[in-house]
């Protein structure tokens, strides 16, 4: 038996379950989890707003996971087992263009995903198709890495998708959630001036002192002023927050030749813009879905080089997963907060 | 004395005039016109969209010219004499980070537009700013070549700006105007498969006849069918005409990962995106202003390479260039409309 | 029992041979083989330029295939069976960074290539790691698509290794060979203006009259001249040769900021270089092997959607391999040579 | 009057001289010299190695410099009087397709360089084409400044040539020189895992201590060792040295997919390179030749914003120029030596 946290129902607290020993299938593999991160995303399993088909439950949540193959199901490499890893959130097909593109988030023939659609990682033990395992560095702490799957690659694939490179002025709203303090990690290590904006002023504190980021308080956003050597304005605003206050905002302070980078899928949100205003300014709006396996391995390998701090705030046991998980959702932590399923001292 | 055309207030027909021969001034070239071609924006020049102080009045416009540099100012070279030219359509710096780096149209001081904030090419002669010349090969025909300074080059910056490659799949709403036929042009040149949509029939025709590009009737936008082959959409979308329903329509037919190419600066109009849709389907909206002097070259090179077909749909003398505008504005001329300034004979 | 060429010994002719049925072990699928390409490769998979260690003996070669998925094995997706497929030619682990990042052929653990360190496709049957396969559409010729796996997948490669764009000038060394003539339709599709080079006469008639691609005798590398228009000369040279002449005279021949695309790999060549001469006209020499996953698709798509012509100079059925393969060495065929492995009437 | 250094011939030592007020002609502008960098450029003009035509003698060199426009000749506007520049060193017509791409160094029509084919900027006062000025901000200190157009733009655009980015290893040959010192800067700016190789000991420990990059002594090339994290070698090596040892060094440490930067002019130096060794690692070898006007202007932008620390070993006035350029061609001193024109204390 494994113990695993579960919900009955969406939106229901959960709670920690033993479950059966879960076994490989065909191109499966059989992952004992270190560690695993929750966050944002982790609420929106919960809610249904990945997937609210009544079948999907009970439901074990969490796909940000750091864990080590101890068993292979037919058809699988046994060269996987012992291998510290961790995994793609999508359950793509890995056959289509879009998969071999490295664009697996749009896969053509996508079945949902880690956590949602099938059993997720606030476990002992969890199986995944083999296909969305992506190696790890055995000398990278499994704590810390657990920001590799969502928090970090994230980030990765937007500097690409909006292009963010040396000399750039980079403005991130949200900037001290998890993917925030990743995000302007990553735009500074792009060689890019960033500012970061949120609103909880331990945050700001944090960006300031632990990594070195100037901050902006964003409670009144009308208030807010970019850096008087920024001129023109933002080469790049990415949008965590994706409020139609922050959407316009961000438009707003773009300067010519500016790039907007879109994250959120609230339901129902929607933002207004004037074709004369994109071209006059020569704007892009540019929505970014998440990242492809080399995007992952690319990204632990920023964490091997010592080119970036994971920000993990808070951490506890299986048992605490839900109360972790209150603690990101009311704002109380910097950066990711990550359940430790198995001892450090362990891990060694 | 020269002849030109001029209008002596906005949304006032526009007369033939005789002015005194303009001298060059420091910096500037005196250029004989040989044709100018005619299009919307000449129509949005005349009534004022593009500057309306009463100061810039009376009002030479044109701006697309091909010509020959007859006579230098103070300080520029006399290597331009007897050089077969275009020019640039903003009155860019030339000094700028902006206009260093292939962005003319975004320059930090930017004086406004010829035709509109300066006297214009719809005349015998014309005086220019020299950084505003791109030389033109000698062999290519003056009339077909007055569509590389708008028409041409626009599709040019849009191809990079909207990243059309091989392969892509291309759909451009507006494709018999003077950059529409241009745009399938380039687009197809870049191995896109290409389709055209307009709403004049005659339009329709000649783009299958003349060009070889697939045309779709799209009247009733709500009817329009991509090819079956298209299946997840279309990988871009140039909207060049910018009315609401146009650009939900093109949103809707992007594939993943598809870009919106706008270009329209029309006052007043507003187009609406919700942020999960660009976000799961991971759009791009793109808006293109005009182009850089590297592309005008890079446009003259396409012609004098035999790789676009230059479309002047209609011409006429200098005292036919109302009716020809007219015409154009009605949607019965296919592609651009040129004023021949010199009969051609004259020009071998 | 399935028919299969077969060689007893490097460069040992080959012959036709009765092997039992192949069975996919785990991860492996079962295809029926439609067609196969034979070309230089071909030839070198026997002379055992890819591998020559004595227990890779006896050989089946053959990797251009195309055919239908009729069995799978153990941890392979049932969805594979009944598909029509083509394959990469590299045995990659699909694990590494490399090979996530479409970079399959420089993969970490490359296990060697299909035809040489496993049973290749010249027979009936061949089974191969799921992982390699790549769909094709089912009304594709299986024979035109044969060129999909290397002659034409290559080109794919090298135009984006090579930055290939509309306007570039490109001239192709070796343009009649199975990759040449892909190679100048790949370049010309991108926009380019090309020109092709060979010694073969009837290719040079065939590469201007099949395919309108202007071709130039290089039997006297010396006296071949480019375009009188490509003033500076090629943008792009690709050297499908790989002598120490074509090496010389294809960098002598770059324009300012040119590109020259490597491909081959024949053992104790050496080219030559001065610094100052690739600094001074700022040019890149640009090794290219082979191509990915996912350019295996787009280069189907290309053939589906009508954008390249498959040139398949000859074909025969299974105890013709072995003359087929003569004559292509010899330089008699234009293009690809297909085995035709199954009549092509019994493929509808 | 104003005084200069000149050279009275080509490897002969130069002097402090008095000369003639010079005067703007069309087209130029007048610059008050704050500061002028020396380097190894300089030592290769007054050998005559940029140009040995006796009618350049007698030579004033210098084209590193920082100053205030004083006067403007016919034709330039005169927004540039009291703007504090620097300037490019390449006379460039400005006119043609390369000078408009931003390649003024491949300029069709290129005139030679400033301090060889007009007299340079180790002079109180130069004239100089309007066309070749950048304007600066005017907070930078002008000695620090002194190493835009040269030491710090070379790498800026080195780093878009040879493509470095996030995560990146990067190694460079030469990296305590002048260009070396902010090439290291720029290539850990962008994201990359850098070190440096130098044969100067007090080179190797103010690379380390000052700049914080790790240094490797390459006097013995064979028994340099990469860091052990780098498996699979450098992603980029940038070849500041430039002989036939460093150059088979550099290819030899390459990982696939690397890119050889080239920079160098030597005459008489050439290297070899087997097209199978860059095809199978699939490797590019990349010349770079200086810079673009825009280059300037992001290269000044990295400097306003605090990205880069100007690195100038020495300073002295131009009574001291002949003596700082013997220190520099020694390998005394740690990046760029500046000549301070007029003393700081004015400048503000
Ligand atoms: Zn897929
Ligand atoms: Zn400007
Ligand atoms: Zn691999
Ligand atoms: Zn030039």
């Amino acid at each position: 038996m494994v113990q695993a946290v579960q919900a009955r129902g969406f939106a229901e607290p959960t709670t920690l379950v033993e479950l059966p020993d879960p076994e490989p299938g065909p191109g499966e593999v059989l992952v004992d989890v270190l560690a695993c991160a929750v966050g944002l995303t982790t609420r929106n399993m919960l809610r249904g707003d990945l997937g609210d088909d009544p079948r999907l439950l009970p439901l074990v949540p969490g796909h940000e996971l750091v864990g080590t193959v101890s068993g292979v199901g037919p058809g699988v490499t046994s060269r996987w087992l012992g291998q510290r890893v961790t995994a793609h959130f999508y359950l793509f097909c890995g056959l289509c263009l879009r998969c071999l593109a490295g664009e697996e988030p749009l896969c053509e023939a996508l079945e949902g995903m880690l956590g949602v659609h099938r059993p997720g990682a606030l476990a002992e033990k969890v199986c995944l198709p083999a296909r969305n395992l992506v190696a790890l560095p055995e000398h990278l702490d499994p704590v810390g890495a657990t920001v590799v799957p969502d928090a970090l690659v994230t980030p990765v694939h937007v500097r690409q998708r909006a292009g963010i490179g040396p000399g750039d002025r980079v403005a991130v709203l949200g900037a001290g959630g998890g993917v925030g303090v990743h995000m302007v990690q990553v735009a500074r290590l792009a060689g890019a001036s960033v500012v970061g904006l949120d609103v909880v002023p331990a945050k700001l504190s944090a960006l300031e002192d632990r990594l070195g980021i100037p901050a902006l308080d964003a409670s009144d956003l009308e208030r807010v002023r970019l850096p008087g050597r920024w001129r023109e304005g933002a080469d790049v605003v990415v949008d965590l927050v994706g409020s139609p206050a922050t959407l316009a905002w961000a438009t707003r302070h773009l300067a010519p030749g500016g790039r907007l980078a879109l994250l959120t899928t609230f339901p129902g949100i929607t933002g207004s813009f004037a074709p004369r205003d994109l071209v006059l300014r020569q704007l892009a709006v540019v929505g970014s879905r998440h990242a492809s396996r080399a995007e992952l391995h690319a990204a632990a390998r920023l964490l091997a080089d010592g080119l970036v701090d994971p920000v993990v705030g808070a951490t506890g046991g299986l048992p605490e997963a839900g109360d972790l998980l209150e603690r990101v959702v009311s704002g109380a932590v910097l950066g990711r907060a990550a359940v430790v399923v198995r001892p450090v001292e362990d891990q060694a």
